[in-house]
Order: C-alpha cells, then structure tokens, then sequence
C-alpha cells in the first residue's frame, strides 16, 4: 500500500457541536509527534493510545487518519530517510558518494535509538523517499562498476554499519568504564585511558575509522571482482 | 557493582507455610527468563512485573534476588557475551582472529533483535565475561601491532558493523520488495531481484561482503598508521 505524502493535509474530520476546534490531524504531524513519544518513552511507550495522547486526540480519531501503527512507522521510515543525503551518487565516485551517504544516514538515526532495531527490519514498500534513496544508491553503485548481484550486499552492509555505529553514538561516556574490577581487563582499560576523544568525539572518531576502512576494503573488494569477472 | 556469577545458586527465601515449594531463583534463571519475556513480548513487555510472571513468582519475590531490572540486564549482557568467541586473539594473527569473533559476536546477539540497542550502549562495568571478551581482544589488538590510542576504536568499528549486521538477521524476506511502486526505483529492483540469496542466505552474504571488506580496510590502516608513527 502507498504512504500519502506525509506533508499533504487531509481533509479534516467533521467535528461534534460544542467541541472546541483541534488542529488538523496530518501524517505529518502524526509523524512527528510518533517521534516525540518515542524520544520520551522508547519504543515500549509508543503505542497508538500514547500517540492519541501526544495529539491531543482520542484513539478512535487517530484511527480515521492512519490505519495501524505498523502504518505509522511506515511514515516515520520514511520521513527520516528523506532528510538522508545522497546528493553525491551519480555526481562523485560511488566511494566518495558513499561515504558522504553514510555520514548522513548515521546523523539522521542517531537521534532516534529505539527505532533503530524497528526501521533496520521494517519492509520498504510504500515509503517513497525510502525508494527514492535506494533507487540513486543503486544507480551509483551500478554507475560506479558494482556488478547488478552485488548491489544489494554493498547497500545492506554499509547500513549494518551506519545503524550500528548510530546506536554507538548514545552510549553514554562511561561505557567502557572497567568499574571495579580493573583485574579483569587491564590491557582493555589502558585502551579506553589511551582513547583520544570522549563522548560525541569517541563515537566519531570509531565511526570515521570503521567507515574509512570498509569503503577501502569495498574499493579492493570491487577491483577483485571485476578482475575475476572479466 | 559486580554481578554475582549467574550459575551460582543463591541461598533460598524463605518459604511461607502452606505454599508450595518453588524452584528456587538464581542470577541463572532470571537471566534465562528475562530473555524469553523479551523474544515473546518485545523490549516494551520486559517489566520486572512480566519477568516475575515468567518465574512464577511474585515481584517482591524477584526483588529479593536482583535489585533492579538494570541489573537483570547486566546479567543479560553477560550471559549473552560469554558465549562469544575470542579463541583467535593471541593465537592467530589480529584480523584472523578478529573475523572469528565477528561471527560468533553476531551469532550470539542476532537472536535478540530488542535487545541489541540497549546492550549496544550498556555499561560493561559489573559483567565480569564481558570484561573478559574485551580484555582478550584488547590483548589480541596491540599483539597485532595496533597503537593502543586505537585500540578501542577498531574494537567499537567492528562491533558497529557486528551489531547492525545481527539486527538484519531478523529483516523479513521482502523487506526490499519495492511493491506497487516500481517506478520509484527500477534499477534498485532490478538489483534486489538479482540478489543471489534469500532470507538468512542473503544476510550471511552481506555480512560476508561487509566484514571482509571492512578488516581488509583495517589491515591497510595499521599498515598507514605503522608506517607514519615510526
């Protein structure tokens, strides 16, 4: 089934005599407001009647807009995918592209850990942004030379990483803190002492590491195949 | 704090009269049953209250073995990562070893799809075979050569791609069927059909594609680091 767009207004529900007048409900800003409860509550708080509650509507008008949770969280994939960048493929080399993809990707998950492990399964289908950016990922890993069977794999693998390195970007400072115990780990704790940056700069420089040495590995990856296929 | 050994037995409550007898709770078993809540109800049905339920007993029962539901999860956590292999490190050379452990690391936590992006930023402090996983591959990394400043970011890059990676495992057959909108991505379609394996074939591919690359990038970063620091 298609997602409407979720910024086009729908027509507006009658309302009862005697009620005041409430805003417009919109995908929108059911959207929206599906993300404010989830950066409240987690992803165990986001239920239908918590997002009624949020827009200040009863469950049953909620239901007149939207047809189940599942079809919400098929606009929230769909909204955070399209402020994802992928201006480069098509215009860089796919590498470059990639790389300037997976920056973005990461930015734009970031800030919403517990749907992380709901959007890294959730099906494209009726997302038309989510297509959209799949469709120029697709052409620029094909423009690039990545032989058609391979695409796939590339896109899945670099989204593994992005969606991992994402959730690392909320762990808190003292993750690697080796507690009391500093006998179980002495070589592991003079490595998160050793670590150069704290915090937002810990997790980009791990993310700028791994991202860097998965596209060369990709690069390696892609000239072996093409040796190997032609 | 640290966490008691979850196979030890821990002395028995008191039982009041005329109740049945109840097996009695250990760190084992509540670790046990917190990971069958989540499997069957998701992480927003993991209370301490369904966690009770689950053992058969009440709250205030439960209450008298582990202090909070964090602290079921630092068990969790530890269970779930003694069982990862670190076997390699010490023995095979650092990117042998660290692949072995990449598997293994994402066998271990892809059966746990909710609870990968709370373990992903949990404090390791208190799990006693946690520490001990990341002292093995601490040890296993500066054997390899790796400057110590680095030593947690190849760790926290690796684990990225392990955990993004264990969160596809569970991604439905047709999550990339762009449905009746083709359209919008033909040649991402075409890429998706052309995608030689399904289901857990397609994800063990990915990975595959996605680890090789990734720590033959990282065998060219040691080499680029080594090179500049000497």
């Amino acid at each position: 089934m298609d997602a409407p767009d979720p910024d086009a207004q729908q027509p507006a529900p009658p309302r009862r005599r005697g009620r005041p007048p409430r805003p417009v409900l919109s995908p929108g800003k059911i959207t929206a407001a599906a993300l404010a409860v989830v950066a409240r509550a987690g992803y165990e708080g986001f239920t239908m009647a918590a997002l009624a509650r949020e827009l200040k509507t009863a469950p049953s008008a909620l239901y007149n807009h939207v047809e189940s949770k599942d079809e919400v969280l098929n606009w929230v994939q769909d909204d955070v995918c399209e402020t994802i960048d992928t201006s480069g493929f098509g215009v860089d080399p796919w590498d470059l592209a990639i790389t300037r993809w997976a920056h973005s990707y990461r930015a734009a998950f970031a800030p919403h850990l517990p749907l992380i492990p709901i959007i890294a399964v959730f099906p494209v289908a009726g997302a038309p942004h989510t297509l959209a950016m799949y469709e120029r990922v697709a052409e620029g890993l094909r423009g690039g030379g990545w032989p058609l069977d391979m695409v796939v794999d590339v896109v899945v693998a670099v989204e593994s990483f992005v969606l991992g390195s994402a959730m690392d970007v909320s762990a808190p400072e003292g993750i690697f803190d080796v507690g009391e115990r500093r006998e179980l780990a002495p070589t592991f704790a003079d490595a998160v002492a050793a670590r150069p940056g704290r915090g937002a700069a810990a997790a980009d420089a791990a993310f700028g590491v791994g991202l860097n040495a998965l596209v060369a590995g990709l690069r390696g990856t892609l000239a072996a195949v093409l040796a190997m296929r032609t």
